[in-house]
């Protein structure tokens, strides 16, 4: 009989700030009484077990200060953490203290803390604000920009999740020199990442600064911090869905991936995308992309940065063979790859289009070759 | 140090048609020849085991001959299941399945396999589309407008979920032939509720049209399909995120959630709302918004539409006022209501506010007067 037509088109303003600097608790406290979250008083604040004392309770501590209703919400820091079942408990928590729809969630930590964090508060009474006070550089690099959230699965990394963008972010790069160095290490594969595939300039920055960056100099954390922020911001703008541009910053993650699962997560995401990065750059040479000097240079930066590219031993090969096949760039059962055009741009292959199917031999070929 | 500015300002459409008839399994296969979903050919047919033989069989059956790829995934019927636990359930099996991002969600059944279906559709590889295919009354009147989506926990009936708009909705009226009474009891509940809120002529109608009704004749069944439809979009358009105007549609719901859950789920959505609404036209009444004699008539309709307006005896009416409080209009601890204004109207406390902050006491007496 009938069809009614709903006509839902609307201007949506997703817009917000990322503020660099060091210490911005106050600056936290100032944009609320300033009303960043609107006439909201009640903040559950997500954190883990690794920037709880350090970072979470002292912002707690300024926002009851401040008159403010305040919940900390603590997880076991790490990737494993970042599951269905961390955010069923949060929930849970959440829900036993009496938080509804009337709250704003603040996360407090690195990647793994701003990706649960930002998904809890997409689903949590369908959709509250959230805020993310960043305290990694890899935060910094990869959860600032973008406005990807997600869980991972015992079947696959980030495949449950949303889009969803923060009112403001805070990146506190003074958080950074507390930093394990292996964290350091770990954040700065998604910067130097961010450099081949859209900036020259910045894989020859990083290149003259590594030692200064490993010491957290300032200088070189601001620059590092913006210049991620700026790379990501362009990509993203151009294509929000991830429908086509947005594939490029999967770059190196189609191995990066896979490994990090296949390592059981021993590997730290940024150690799995050096390798990544590695089987891609070789990849790309192979394809005549990029000169077989240029993928040395790319593997020479992430071993500068204090990452292997070498495949650990425990890795089963085939395995990870087998595991590229959760890849969410994966079409009609075929294998997809960005890949890199010499330093500081990737392919097009066609209109728009910058993932290309490879053949799961050629993939073999590659995987079965890296250190 | 610095701030940066992403402007993330866009139009987003999400308009979608609802297409009311009988038996529309060949028009979902031509829409999706003529487009609906662009280029996807691999469904995710989710339904539960109520109608999986009668009606989701049936339409994989159909998307295979038209030459798609359909995996079909089934959980136990009722709101039981409306929850995170069988989210991740079916998730798993998708991505076991080698569901990626390239897939379409269709939900084929009730309002618990529509909320739930498309609930992992909106967080499967951060978003794919949905399509519902809506085989009951409650369905019709409750899923198909809104985007609604959502689970069930321990502590709250809908607090986890999203609002997620589906690419095209089914109304399949030959469907409700086969629903068991209390089926079509149940989802007379929220027809009667929009009558109440919105439409006189409607509320005259059902009063008028009952016994047609439930005996599901032609000309009643489109009816109501269509005003259902009509009224809950002329107030979602408003209002999309439910901020003011919409939580009208919570009419009643305050207590007959309320009573859902501490019912254990013994009684259906609208047998719980039935109970609901009669709270609310007594305390609409109390409050001097409308006549006892309109109370009663409201009351009068929900009996004479099968539904028992009197509080089972196994329920502790003292756990139901305390379990108020997890309804997602309190603000502040306090609890709010939605009222009526007279039959076909709501009260505007003030501009754009339509929930008041109801006393505790004055909620106790109300369900202690019940019948």
């Amino acid at each position: 009989m009938g069809i009614l037509n709903l006509e839902l088109k609307k201007v949506v303003d997703d817009s917000y700030e990322i503020e660099i600097g060091y210490q911005l608790t106050d600056e936290l406290v100032s944009d609320l009484e300033k009303g960043l979250v609107g006439s909201i008083r009640k903040f559950a604040v997500i954190t883990d077990t690794n920037v709880r004392d350090l970072y979470a309770k002292p912002i707690c501590e300024k926002l009851i200060q401040a008159g403010y209703g305040v919940e900390l919400f603590v997880f076991a820091a790490g990737e494993k953490s970042k599951t269905r079942e961390t955010k069923a408990m949060i929930e849970d928590a959440m829900l036993e203290k009496g938080f509804r729809r009337d709250c704003c969630v603040i996360a407090v930590g690195g990647g793994v803390v701003t990706d649960l964090a930002g998904f809890v508060a997409g689903t949590y009474g369908r959709g509250v604000p959230f805020i993310n006070y960043a305290t990694t550089l890899l935060a910094a690099a990869d959860a600032s920009v973008g406005g990807k959230t997600a869980v991972d699965t015992p079947l696959a990394t980030n495949l449950i999740g949303l889009f969803n963008q923060p009112k403001k972010v805070y990146l506190d790069i003074a958080c950074w020199e507390t930093l394990p160095k292996r964290e350091i290490s770990s954040g700065l594969a998604e910067t130097i990442k961010h450099a081949c595939l859209a900036s020259y300039d910045m894989f020859e920055f990083l290149e003259e600064n590594m030692e200064d960056i490993l010491r957290c100099q300032k200088f070189a954390c601001e620059y590092i911090a913006e210049n991620n922020c700026k790379i990501k911001y362009d990509v993203v703008m151009k294509d929000e869905r991830e429908s086509g541009l947005r594939e490029i910053l999967n770059l190196g993650h189609t191995v990066g991936r896979a490994i990090e699962t296949v390592s059981d997560y021993r590997l730290l995401h940024g150690e799995a995308l050096a390798i990544g990065m590695a089987a891609q750059v070789q990849l790309s040479a192979r394809l005549g992309y990029m000169s077989e000097e240029q993928a040395e240079r790319v593997i020479a930066l992430y071993e500068k940065a204090g990452l292997s590219t070498a495949v650990p031993e425990y890795i089963d090969r085939e395995a990870l063979v087998k595991k590229l096949y959760t890849d969410k760039k994966v079409r009609d059962g075929k294998l997809r790859f960005v890949l890199q055009r010499g330093i500081g741009n990737v392919v097009e292959f066609s209109d728009g289009v910058y993932a290309t199917p490879i053949e799961e031999s050629l993939a073999r070929e590659i995987i079965m070759e890296l250190k």
